[in-house]
Formats: C-alpha cells, sequence, structure tokens
C-alpha cells in the first residue's frame, strides 16, 4: 500500500482519503507525527469528525498543539470538546498561555471544572495523568445493586473495571473489581467482594512512583486519593504504561548526556536536537580540561617516554566503559526499584571487587597488546594501570547514582558521559602515577 | 518498622511471621529477590498456602527455582498447580530439565496440556506469555446470553474484560468489551457491540513488538492467533508492561556494553555480574589497539609537539560523547517505534547536520581552552578536530543502530561504548592529520 506523505505529494486526494478511511487511528497519529506543521494540519481536516478525536488523542501535546493552532474556531471546540480530562489537562499543561485560554473558553462549564482540577497538581505528578470520572461505590450495596450504579453512571467513566470503594465522607476504604460483581451471585453483598487497603496513591506524589507501583502489584487501576484520603480519581494502566515508557526514554537519554526530545525524533528540527544535546557536550568538555592539566603535570615523564602517550586513549577508554556499565546497572536498579540508597555501602563492595576481577582478566590482555607494541616494561605498567581504573571507575560509576538519589537529583543525570569523564582524569594520574614508580622516571 | 532481614538474623519468629502477614505480597517477593538461597527457603515456609502462591507469582523465574529446590514434594506440588499456565511455562523455559520434568510431573493432565502448549513456543515469542484460558463468544448471542456465558465459564481465565468473538472454525473476527456488555441493553445483540478487525499479534511473533502495539493502541488485552487466524489466547496488559521492562532493561544494559542480569541486582554475584560485563569490555579492549596503532603511526608528530598529547583525552571524549548522544537517541527510537530502517537516509542527513552545529558550538570553547593552555597555534587544531569529530561522530551513532537492524542485530548492540571505540580510533586520525597540516610538521 501506498504510503500517505507520497499520496500527500502526489495530490493524490481519493488515495489519501481511502488511506485514512482504512487505517488504524494509532497509525494515523504516527504518520502525523512525522509531518510537518501544514501536511499535518491538511492531513487532520481530511479525517471526520469522530475518527479525528480518536487520532487526536494519541498525538503528543507538541502535536496537538500545532493541530490546534491551524484549525478554525468551531473544529477546534468540537475536538477539545470530546477529549478525556486527563489528556486535556496534559495537553494544556504544555502549550502556551495563550492556547490554554483559548482552550477552557470553548469548555462547558462541568468539562472546564474536571480540567482545571486536574490542572491544580504540579507538573508530573499522579494528579495530571488520573481520570476524575470514577464509578464509586458504597460499602453496604448488594451486588445486583452495584451492577445497576455502574449502568447508570459508567457511561462516563474511563474505566469501570475497578471500583473504589468510599465511605460517607468519600474516604477511599477499598475496591471491588467488576469482574468480581459480574462473576458474583446477584445477591451478596459488595462488602463481601471488597479488597480493602488496595494499593493506591496520592495526587500529588510522582506519576513514575505510581506507576512502577502498578506494574509491581499487577493492578489495573490505581486509586488517587488526596491528602485526607479521600478518593479523588483513578490512574489507569494505559496512562501508566506511557509514564513508564517517557520515564525510560528520559532516563536512556539523560543516561547518554542528553535531555530527552518533546516530541517525535524524525519531526523534531536540528536546532531542537542539538539544544537538548549541547549543554552537557560543553559542561563535559570544560571537566574534560582536567585531563589537560594533569597530562600537562606529567609532561616531562611524556617527553622522556613518549611512548605512554600511545596507551593513553585504549586506558581512559576501558576505563570509561568500565565506569558506564556500572552507572547504567545502578540507575535503572534504582528505576525499577531493584537497589534503594540504603543499599550505598554493600554497592561500593559489589562494585569494588566486580570491577577488581574485571581489572585483573582485562590486564592479561593489556599485557599482551602492551608487549605486542612497545616490550614488557611498559606493557606491566598497562597492566597495573588496568586493575586498578577498572576497579576505580566500577565503584565511582555504581555510587553516583545512589549518591545523587539521596541528594534528590535524577540518578540518570549521573550519566555515563559524566562517570567517565571524571574517570579520564583520575585514570591519568594513575596511569602515570604508576609509571613513574615502575619505570623509575 | 523493622524490615524482614533484622528480624530473621535476631531469630524473632513472631515478629517475622507478623510482619510477612500485614506486608502486600509483592513487598514479600522484593525482599525474597534480594535474600540468598537458605533465607528465601526459610522465609518462604513462613507463609501460608494461599500467601506463598502470591508471593511465589510475583518472583522471577531464576527466584522461582530456588525456592523449588529447597521445597519438599508435596508443598512443591501444590505451588506449581497453582501458578498461571503461562507463568508456569515461562518459569519452565528458564529452569534445569531435572526441575522441569518434576513439575511437569506433578500437574493434572488439564494443566500440563495448557503449559505443553505455551511450552511449544520460541523463547521471547507471545505464545511465552499470554494466557491460553480466554472466554471466547459466538457472534449470534444476545448480550445476556453472553453475560451468562462470561459468568459460567468466567471463572478460570485469567482476565474477562476483553472477549474474543470467533466463527465456528475458532477464527478470530472482533472482540468484545465486558464494559459493553455490562453497559448494554440486555436485549441487543453481541454483533453490534463487536469490534472487528481488533489488533491482534500472532504466537509465534516476538512478544515485544505485540506488548510496544499493546502500548500504542491503548488495549487492555491482546486477542492471539495462530498462522490460521484461530484463536490460541490473550496478551493481557500486566503481562505487556513485564515485556516491555524487561526489554528496556536488556537494551540500557547492552547500550553500556554488558548484557542484562537474569536476577535482582542485589542478589546476583560478583562472579554473575562480571561475566555479564567481561566479554564487551575484552572486544572493546581489543577494538581500542586501534587507538594504540593510529598514535603509533603518528609517534614522530607527537615527539615533535609532544604538547599534542594535552588533548588526547579531551577529544576523544568529546567524540565519544557525541556519538554516543546519538546513537543512544536512535536505539531509543527505534524501540519505540519513532524511526524505520527505511529513514536511513534522512537520519543520516539529520545527524551529520546537528554534528556539524554542535561542533561549530564547541569549537568555540575549544580555542578558548587551547589558548589557554598551549597558544593559539594548536588551539586552532583542537576546535578543527571538534568540528570535524563531532559531525563524523553523530553520523556514525545514529546510523549503526540502524544498520544493525536492517541486519537483524538487536540495534542496543551498537552500543553507545562500541560506536566510542570506533570513533576514538578515527578521531585520532582526524585530530593529527589536522595537525600536520595546520603546524606543518
Amino acid at each position: 500500500m501506498t504510503h500517505l506523505p507520497v499520496l500527500l505529494e502526489v495530490q493524490d486526494l481519493a488515495g489519501a482519503l481511502e488511506w485514512l478511511e482504512t487505517q488504524p487511528a494509532y497509525s494515523i497519529a504516527d504518520e502525523i507525527a512525522r509531518m510537518d506543521a501544514v501536511e499535518s494540519v491538511i492531513t487532520f481536516r481530511l479525517l471526520d469528525k469522530d475518527r479525528a478525536l480518536e487520532v487526536f488523542e494519541e498525538l503528543d501535546p507538541v502535536d496537538q498543539q500545532q493541530i490546534l493552532e491551524g484549525l478554525r474556531d468551531q473544529a477546534f471546540g468540537d475536538l477539545v470538546e470530546g477529549m478525556d480530562p486527563d489528556d486535556r489537562a496534559r495537553m494544556l499543561g504544555e502549550v502556551p498561555a495563550k492556547v490554554a485560554r483559548r482552550v477552557l473558553a470553548g469548555l462547558s462549564a462541568h468539562e472546564r471544572h474536571m480540567t482545571a482540577a486536574l490542572l491544580g497538581y504540579p507538573e508530573g505528578s499522579v494528579g495530571r495523568y488520573m481520570t476524575p470520572e470514577t464509578v464509586a461505590l458504597q460499602q453496604n450495596l448488594t451486588v445486583s445493586q452495584a451492577l445497576e450504579v455502574v449502568r447508570r453512571r459508567g457511561a462516563n467513566a474511563e474505566t469501570i473495571y475497578t471500583l473504589p470503594v468510599v465511605d460517607t465522607g468519600r474516604r477511599l476504604t477499598g475496591i471491588v473489581e467488576l469482574r468480581e460483581l459480574v462473576l458474583s451471585d446477584p445477591d451478596r453483598h459488595v462488602a463481601e467482594l471488597v479488597v480493602t487497603e488496595p494499593p493506591s496513591a496520592r495526587a500529588t506524589e510522582p506519576a513514575e512512583d505510581a506507576a512502577r507501583l502498578m506494574r509491581e502489584t499487577n493492578v489495573l487501576d490505581l486509586p488517587v486519593v488526596d491528602s485526607e484520603d479521600r478518593l479523588v480519581g483513578l490512574l489507569t494502566i494505559d496512562d501508566a504504561v506511557e509514564v513508564i515508557e517517557a520515564a525510560d526514554t528520559e532516563d536512556v537519554a539523560r543516561q547518554s548526556g542528553a535531555e530527552p526530545l518533546e516530541r517525535h525524533y524524525m519531526s523534531a528540527g536540528v536546532f531542537e536536537v542539538s539544544r537538548k544535546r549541547v549543554v552537557w557536550l560543553m559542561l563535559l568538555l570544560v571537566a574534560a580540561t582536567l585531563t589537560v592539566s594533569v597530562t600537562q603535570a606529567f609532561e616531562d615523564e611524556l617527553a622522556t617516554v613518549t611512548q605512554l602517550a600511545l596507551f593513553i586513549p585504549l586506558l581512559i577508554g576501558t576505563g570509561g566503559n568500565s565506569g558506564a556499565q556500572a552507572a547504567t546497572a545502578a540507575v535503572r536498579a534504582l528505576a525499577v526499584g531493584e537497589v534503594r540508597t540504603s543499599d550505598l555501602l554493600r554497592v561500593i563492595w559489589r562494585e569494588c571487587r566486580t570491577g577488581l576481577l574485571l581489572g585483573a582478566m582485562l590486564a592479561v590482555l593489556g599485557l599482551l597488546v602492551g608487549a605486542l607494541f612497545v616490550g614488557w616494561k611498559i606493557a606491566v605498567v598497562v597492566a597495573i594501570t588496568l586493575v586498578v581504573i577498572c576497579m576505580w571507575a566500577a565503584t565511582v560509576g555504581g555510587t553516583m547514582p545512589l549518591l545523587a538519589k539521596k541528594l534528590k537529583i535524577d540518578p540518570a543525570v549521573v550519566s555515563a558521559p559524566m562517570v567517565t569523564t571524571l574517570v579520564d582524569a583520575t585514570g591519568l594520574i594513575i596511569y602515570f602515577t604508576t609509571a613513574k614508580i615502575v619505570l623509575g622516571i
């Protein structure tokens, strides 16, 4: 099947319309995310109303904004009114104030109220992602009464599979799964089916923590409460998966010393991509001047035995790799909850021994390489340096993410390049000092 | 509250029992995953039967195996019989043949059949993760008849929220959500509520692809079919989330030049961790001998202007960082489906310009640093080298993951350290050649 951009390029309108009718919403959203502003609005106008809403909800906030800016008021209003309140709140949190005002002005009072409620929560908090439209039950209902409540009020709710149970003060006391209601005798009481003390989250806590909790506890929806344990919404699994994916993307980017892109990789411009990367590169370059100072301090030794320069890239490269492995493992283990900051000493002890073992194995290889290129004496220096550098790099790499977390800094920011740059400078000191001792210069 | 390991250490049995009774299953599983073999079996025996099964299902296959090996036959049988067939199959896929035989022998004929069916699918495929126990409907039912089928057959199914609709040949024709059945008039027909052509997956395709499709399409359960489109199971969202998390962990590890651990970070031994890291470190060290050769080839120039050695770590470090950023962004964009291999030329063009822009900005900084340490002449060499290295590194980093994917290699294997090492050697050539030209040596 011909691809949409090709159809648009050759102005094959009938072909494009057919393509849009036969493709699922997420495929269309995927194509739109890859387009520039004009193309995306054109494509969007080709969709009929219901379908447009489906596609719109699949788009990232930045792309949504692009399309909103290109629509006339009527189409604009229809689109925004149809979105789920949590999706709308998330979009509003990221669009310029001008667009946000236009959006809120076009909503019905009820819809505006729900969106505004969500917007009161800090960015990245559970409140921004939850759906406020839930079907809450009282404990004293029978199963058939409860099902009647679900039938009456369920059409507006984003999910009816998890039904929070609340007391008269709307405080969360448990949950009932729709599954239990459907499979139970209609005369039983909801009280018998309630799961008390279900996993739940505060609306103000980070959405990532809540999403990871959902993954650990295998629940479909997480009840969200305010500071007085009153039910305010549900975090649904599809939003949780999105939160986890975004958090992982951010971690991955930060670990390579870049900030995550806010939009699709293919539609982000060269300037935007550069902006996300340049700050770290500059900082790391400045940090790397340490290596210049260190090498300069040993310039005499280097002039005496020029061959020492041959192994500088290999040694600091290996130290960097070893440090990056440990840092990456620690960041991931923190992210998925396998390591806590209280494990600091155990992590230091583990990585120190791991580094020693790795260094010893690499030293054998280093000895051979060194002997092959420049003879045994310098080879011994290279081998000893490898052991010490690996031990040092693994320990630093494993420790820094935990320290960062203790200091409330995102551990992923203590990225592999940052550890690498730090280890580069100290590695050179280790190398030249070893050389001075072994070679007697 | 005192932590479990502490309670065990001081032999406070009553305290430990109370802790185990009050904690949720996933917290207990988390503690067990951090213990050694003896501690974990002791803890496990303290749990009552139902709770033991809950906790057991939360554990990773490696930890499950450890516990199974410590249990007597009765407890063993109870535990295994209680597991979901897909969890059991996944565990069997990873335990030694001896344990696997013991597991299969202890099962009822029906359970053995279901597990064996799952085991027929290749490792990492959808078939290994799906649940074979579904409630399938026929299209000609009314809503109330359909709900009756769900009530009669739903108790054994892992999920009843997605109800696959099949024809008389058990071929998948659509799905109905339980939500629709519950909210609809009981006299309507299922046919009116069916979503036709729902997203679905083949049992033999990679589970990661299916899981990402679920994330994109926001479905709770994905129907799984065989090569003739007959329904064979459902992939549920909790399993999909687990698949995505494992795939991301693997990507992250590989991008730092290590293989992912099969078990909990804190319980994996030093030897196991080293084994996962040493192969890449060795390969990279061997690759790094290229840098030794390159530097050796320019030994005369280096002896003439020793100060050139000062900037080696800074230059190859910056090249490595720039390459790692591009490689990481490309691997992630491939993983979440934002980039396809057919985008190769566009990615090359983008990264090439991004690298040029970044290099130009860094060159200004490099000029200052160079002038500060050694004077303008070498500073100009450093600046020019930065521009060329950044452009080259970003292009190589962005391109290699796509090429790897084309060659059916995991793009994450084209890890940041691999790109870095490659760029190190070529970067040195760029540096020394620039120096020869500018300085006239």
